[in-house]
């Protein structure tokens, strides 16, 4: 954009929400050049810090009238880098958009703003016995228009499902600047389904200015089990057993032995024995007479494939179990200066394999690898420790990166369970979908933003890119007349 | 169309399927002219029976030549004309793509064709302790595909959510006859939701030929009870006092006095007392553990609210008192040749007022309305037995039909739970959504389908009819800059 222009674009936001919330000085703008992927960077035009629904309106048509693409933030707590704003676009930053509308008990539902922190909106409705139920691992920062925006995820996922699970309808600035109000508070729409198509979407169909949300009731009673295996094949087995015995567990996650020996380290130790192979996390939850039955089947089901099992007796004991996995990042922080967080699911049967290629592939080029996951899902999370100041290194941690997602593909899988694909996985998408089925993609997010301005650069490969890179994809049947 | 065009056509469809699996003479037609909705009616130019998916992407490439229009079909038992051939249009009716393709029971998913029965599926995936969960009340008939096209609930949506709860992934023809995968067996699928968008877009968007559906353990145990309660609205404050306690019963069915009495004098007798002002149908079902004391809770609610509540003690009496429920479609039959089964949502708390409200409605107009209900999603079926043959009634029907959606919508409800939209809502798809909201679900639908040769006519109103039939519509905030 010319000088002048930028000017004029800066001018205008700052008429619409003021000086004080429009900020655009090189060193105010730092803090969002990136998002929790910090792999990727680029710089905002600016930064709009709106307070209400007619304020982001506005300032998307001030946006569209100086051509210049806008994207909407939350916490930034995203790790696709999905979150960035491309080609000098400007940040829509909805942190003050942080006010819970409305919460209706008899109906279990709840209306937010965007910029609602996840876990202030299951402390805010705890009086009423009523939580938000999806939980990912960054919820005392993350907010709700965030969550929609990557239909989020997180150890609960299992029993509770995604965040899509829990959108009753919401409210989005198009990208032409009107307002839209989409699905319907009593969890029936009619019509074409449009909630389902934003949740997920990555913020490039509009800007979500209001969500109304499932509220469920508290679980009567919760059972958290430490199960401590010879190594994370049995574990997986374990998972197997559970799964296909009908039990259906709140949680179940795998810590595998180098994140074990990661996390008693540091000072979230949990005491875990550091010659475990690996540990599984099992929660239950629901009525109180039912968890005993539940707690002896599991444990029988791990005993079986070789494993202790240990079980809370109060919450200090559950902090300490959960203290192992949602302990494992910040403990990997002492291993090296970046962690690379990797995300993808495969079938939950092909786990054992496909943990075992993930292995060897960063064995093979010598880097530090991890593994907690949500084992339950299939949902993988390789983490790879590295310093980005080593360029081999780097290089040696991305195109791991690649062969990890192409082995999940391989298996059945797709590349992403809950971080969204961003900047960071755009040019994989071909892994898992051939040129037609990305233009269906394409062709819906154009009825939306048809110019284009709508965090533009994620998602979606540009045209033609995949056919280059991967001319096969996956084998699509083509049909003769 | 031409007769030459249509000898054209005929003749092409015939080339692809064979002649005995294209019907085109007008005897033979008549089967398809309408669905469950018997109102309205429509004769195909041709009824195809395709027996793979390939067939189906060669008859929609023949429709597309000929420029005919194409509509896919189940079992026809959908209740809004959504199945139905509008401008001489091709039915595809899948009912020879019949084949469960796939169990896959340590991943608990199926794969099928669109034309399997819903409870097939359940009885073919019951020797692996597993079922289909979304269960209409049309499930000895109805087909998924039809269930995927209007996103089908059932009693039991309470506890497992509708069909777009249980779709993993789909497979469909496109308008222009590619063949397009949407989402991923895992449950995780990257991108733009499209599988989000395609379930409830009742067949408007592509042809759906296979359908990759999550299957549920069978719960362990499961308890029946049967309230009977003085009047409707006690019966609607014991289901608002059971959701507010925190219980999450598999089904809770409300069947009204006027129901009860069409029950009892039909084959489907339960033995309900004629005097009750109404029955709430209580399933629970779980662990067998937890049964007992939920099944206290549940009539200690009851009977605070003036209930008497039997407990189902065995598979025969359970029967007994579901019949009193699925029974009262048939036994509506004998009190009238014809059956308006309405279907609308409103705020579970609103029941009560909004059920007071079509009764008036009724009363007014003189007619026979009984009601049988979900009560714990709010999703009401106002049924009115008439006589088409008498003119004057029927417009009276549907006065009061139209009469009884704008109540709903009024308390803050939808048009449609579980029904769809079809031809039969089309014209009042305004009351609850304006221009604009239209416009967005019409250029969603154009992305897939810009010819409008699929389905068309059904859901979307013509451009305008809503803005000169409702001006005014709901309320949206219009944003000046």
């Amino acid at each position: 954009m010319s000088p002048p222009a930028q000017a004029g674009l800066i001018a205008a936001l700052r008429e619409i929400v003021g000086a004080d919330r429009c900020l655009a000085r090189e060193a105010e703008l730092v803090a969002w050049e990136c998002d929790g992927l910090t792999l990727h960077g680029s710089r905002p035009s600016a930064v709009v810090l709106p307070r209400d629904k007619h304020e982001v309106a506005r300032v998307v048509r001030a946006c569209r009238r100086f051509a210049t693409p806008f994207v909407a933030r939350g916490a930034g707590t995203g790790l696709s880098g999905g979150a960035i704003a491309l080609d000098g676009g400007v940040v829509i930053e909805c942190a003050k958009l942080d006010r819970i509308l409305t919460v209706d008990v008899e109906n279990r539902l709840a209306v937010v703003q965007p910029g609602v922190v996840n876990a202030a909106l299951s402390a805010a409705v705890r009086p009423y016995g009523l939580f938000y139920a999806p939980d990912p691992s960054s919820q005392l920062a993350c907010t709700i228009g965030g969550n929609v925006a990557e239909n989020s995820g997180g150890p609960h996922t299992l029993k509770y499902g995604t965040t899509a699970h829990h959108v009753l309808a919401l409210e989005l600035v198009l990208p032409d600047g009107e307002l839209l109000r989409l699905g319907s508070p009593t969890g029936f729409a009619p019509g074409v389904d449009l909630v389902g198509a934003v949740v997920g979407s990555e913020g490039t169909l509009g800007v979500v200015v209001e969500a109304t949300v499932r509220l469920t009731p508290i679980p009567e009673a919760t059972e958290t089990l430490l199960a401590i295996f010879p190594d994370v094949v049995s574990a997986c087995r374990a998972v197997g057993a559970v799964i296909t015995s009908g039990l259906v567990p709140a949680a179940m996650e795998i810590v595998d032995r180098r994140t074990i020996a990661a996390v008693e380290a540091s000072v979230y130790a949990a005491g875990l024995p550091l010659d475990a192979g690996a540990v599984l996390l099992v929660e239950l939850d629901g009525p109180a007479e039912a968890l005993p039955g539940q707690v002896e089947r599991i444990r029988a089901l791990c005993a079986a494939e070789g494993a202790r099992v240990e079980r809370a007796r109060d919450e200090a004991e559950r902090e300490r179990f959960w203290r192992a996995r949602k302990g494992a990042f910040g403990a990997m922080g002492r291993i090296a200066p970046d962690l690379y967080v990797h995300d993808a699911v495969v079938p939950r049967a092909k786990l054992p394999e496909v943990l075992e290629r993930v292995g060897e592939i960063c064995d093979r080029r010598g880097l530090r690898l991890a593994n907690v996951f949500h084992a339950g899902d299939g949902n993988l999370h390789p983490n790879i420790s590295f310093d980005r100041r080593d360029p081999d290194e780097l290089a040696r941690v991305l195109a791991a990166g690649r062969e990890i997602l192409e082995a999940c593909v391989a298996a059945g899988g797709v590349i992403s369970g809950e971080h969204g694909i961003g900047t960071e996985k755009r040019d994989y998408m071909c892994l898992v979908f051939a040129e037609d089925d990305l233009d269906a993609q394409r062709r819906l997010r154009a009825a939306f933003d048809p110019d284009g301005v709508c965090n533009p650069g994620k998602v979606l490969p540009t045209p033609r890119f995949c056919a280059e890179a991967n001319p096969k994809a996956r084998g699509y049947d083509r049909v003769p007349l």
